[in-house]
Formats: C-alpha cells, sequence, structure tokens
C-alpha cells in the first residue's frame, strides 16, 4: 500500500493570475515543496543529501489541470511516491481545495539520480530502502 | 508541413536556482511568451481574443528536460501548433541554446477553448480558420 | 504598543537563486503571505475586502538586505503594521531564521486605498478600526 | 551626463495578478533583466565577473509604483549607474509603456561589491573604469 503524505500551501497573490486563478506552471512549485515536506517526513534532507553529493534533478513533468485554485485557498497536496528505478524515482501529486473532495489537479515529475555533474549515477543504498520503503 | 515559429529568450538570473540552472517550472513561462509571440505572428491578439471572451486556460502540461539552460544564455523557442481539436489545441516546443543544435526540452501544452466562465465553448471560426493554417 | 504578528515560510527550491541563496525578488512575495496572515489575524478576509472594493494594491516598497536566507530554511517573518494615513497604510517585515536573532532582511511596502478602479479612496471605518488597533 | 540605457520587456501572463496588472515584485526581475542588458552594452559579461569571482548581490532596493504595466505591453526601461561608491553601485530604473512618456514605475538597486562569500571587498579597477564612464 503506497505511502500518502499530506502538505499543504496557501495560494499567494504572487502566483495567481489575471484569469484570476492560480497561474499554470506555479502548481510545479508547488509539487517541489510538497516533494520536499515528503523527504522530510520520511528522514531526508535534501540540503544534506545534495551536500552528500546526491541531486536530483526534474527529468521530466506532467500536469492536468482540472479546476482552478484561487487566491487564499489553502491547498491539500496528497503525495506518492510512484515509482522507483535503476536511475530515477517519480513522485505522484493530487491536489484539493481543503475541506473538499474534487480534484483540482494531478500531476508526476520524475527525477534522474544525479552527481553534481549532473550526470546519472545510481540511487545509494541508504536513500534507496528509504525510498523503496514508500512504496 | 507544419509552421514551425521562432522566439527567443533571455535567461534571467531570477530563472536559474541553486543548481545553477534554470529551475524547470519556469521553461512553462517560456512556453507561454513563445505561444503569445506566436499567436501575435499569426495576427491573432491574445488580449483581444480575451476581451472577446475566449479564454485559452493550460489543460494540460508536459516537458521532457534533456540539457540545462544557465543564467544569460540566449534559448531559440521553436513553437508548432501540434493539434487542434473541438475543445482543445495543443502546442508544442523545442529549446535549443541560440546556435546549437542539441535539444534542451521539449514540451507540450493542451488548451481548453473556453468561455470567461471557464466553461468549454468550441473555437470560433475566425480564431479555427488561423488555428488550421499552422497545422 | 505595535502589534507584532509572526509567520512562518518554508524556502522552496524555487525562490533560490544561483548564488546558492534566495533571490532578492522573493522576499516580497513572503512580505506579501505574511500580510495576508496578519490581516486574516487581525479578522481581515483579504478576498471579502477585494470583493467590498476595497483594493490595497502597493504603492511603495523597500527592501534592506543583511544576510541571505537559503534553501530549506524556516522564515521567521515579524509584520507590524507602521503607519496608517488618510490614503495608505504601511506594513514593516523583519526576517530571521528560524531560532536565530540575526536579522537577515527588513523592508516596508506601502499600500494605497484604492477602489476596483485603481482610484485612491479613504479606508472604511471598519477597516481602519481594525487597523488603528494595532498600531 | 549620465549614460541611460534602455532595454525592452514585453510582459508575460505568468507575470500579472489577479488584480489584472504586473504583480509589483515582478518589477525587481525586470530591474535585474535590464541591468544585465546595461552590463552587456557596457562590455561587462556578468557570468565572466562572477566567473572572476566578483558578485553583485542586491544590499537595498526600492520602488514606487505609480501606474501598472499589463499583460502584453511592451515596457521600456531606462537604466542608469546612479551611484558608485568604494563598496558598492547602485542603479536606478524608469518605466514606460513603449511609446508613452507616462511614468509607469522608478526604483533603485544597491549592490555590494563582494567575493564568493559573500564579504565585501572592492570593486577591481578594470570594472570601476567601465562603471565610472557611465556616471
Amino acid at each position: 500500500m503506497a505511502r500518502v503524505f499530506l502538505s499543504r500551501q496557501r495560494v499567494r497573490y504572487a502566483e495567481t493570475d489575471q484569469m484570476g486563478v492560480v497561474y499554470h506552471a506555479n502548481y510545479f512549485v508547488w509539487f517541489e515543496a510538497a516533494r520536499g515536506e515528503f523527504c522530510r517526513d520520511l528522514g531526508i534532507s535534501v540540503p544534506a543529501m545534495e551536500a552528500s553529493g546526491l541531486m536530483l534533478p526534474v527529468v521530466e513533468a506532467h500536469c492536468r489541470y482540472k479546476s482552478p485554485a484561487r487566491y487564499d485557498d489553502v491547498v491539500r497536496v496528497e503525495t506518492v511516491l510512484a515509482e522507483l528505478k535503476k536511475h530515477s524515482v517519480t513522485f505522484g501529486y493530487r491536489l484539493f481545495r481543503e475541506g473538499e473532495k474534487k480534484l483540482l489537479v494531478e500531476g508526476t515529475t520524475r527525477h534522474g539520480f544525479c552527481d553534481l555533474d549532473g550526470k546519472l549515477t545510481g540511487c545509494p543504498d541508504a536513500y534507496r530502502v528509504l525510498f523503496e520503503s514508500c512504496l
């Protein structure tokens, strides 16, 4: 049973656009914030991981927009580790307005296990064990 | 033969992150800028289109990251109209560093033809004719 | 004795730049988030205020950068209502790394009391009373 | 007679907010882009300057907002080198809608001459001569 991690974002004015809704690219920023909290909850400090020489740059990103979030909404983000491969890990995200069941947005980001030069390496065992525990 | 429209972006410091490369979500902002220039070149003013009641919100976005753009790079964006359906239009983007042939990033955005309330409508004929001319 | 309201921001990767620190313009976004929480705590819903026809656009902004915030830091924002005039209100902000006393950044934003067309109006009494209670 | 350098920015949808105008913090991003073009025109490559160990982080920023820029506007930025001191340089910016004379926004950014660790150093003579030529 996949681990689902919950986090929340309060929508900023800066994140809206003149359509009166959240600008589409900003959901990827929330994905990043949610992923960071997912890792922290798992015992992984992203700064420490990067200091150890393991980078997780985004190699693919996807998002479907069903219904818009608006200024001052509290958005609930459900994050899962969707897939773990030799050279990459994929996170999945589903967003809801707090207290509601209607899906706003769903997306994925795939990340390569890279060294500081951006070269694909594998995932060190210590991290792999932690990631595997979420599947 | 699909029409390929070229536009350019100079990478801003604001668009980089601490990995020393362009933050992944910002490519979607460049897609938007490139799409706007594509439309302008086609004779479509996005502000006028919106004033007439036709909105094109992003309903799906996708990007593959091959190689990073960096601060001060001039990035060349090739934009095409990839698909035209009854209720949506899809744009495709390929990014290169100016003067180079190595693909940096490729992506797509799909847009619904909506009214001001975000309800899916069709595409008015005047715009459809213009979009069709690019396929 | 001025009311000091505390709020917190976790630094996102998106908010860093290639210098490895938070990009300077992003502090103004945190000021906005802090101001929104200040108002909420005071019983003012910014969306409701705007729906009633009162807008508070920024007419002046200032920031001094002493020491940088970094990715994953929890930043504590102290917000005060610094000045209340007939046509404008000024908020002041001081930022610290959570648990530390060293000032990172301090700034102000001044806001006009405007109608939906951006014309300066006064501040309705109901809001003025609330703002005055913070001085 | 101070050198005034002109550059232009096309307003992106991403830069607007739900008030239908450019979000106030984004003007500082345009200041940065304008400053980069100012330096380039002067023969200074910011990436090369940083590679040589000279950083120019923002130590103070200020902006007055007179009239808003809107989506798709072409904004003309007039940049000047306003002040040159032993440890800092200040740039000034004035923004107009292309073809118009009404001031939209004016601001300044002050930058420290720092080494890679963020410690204040002086300005190397080669750069100082170039900056002095603009006063």
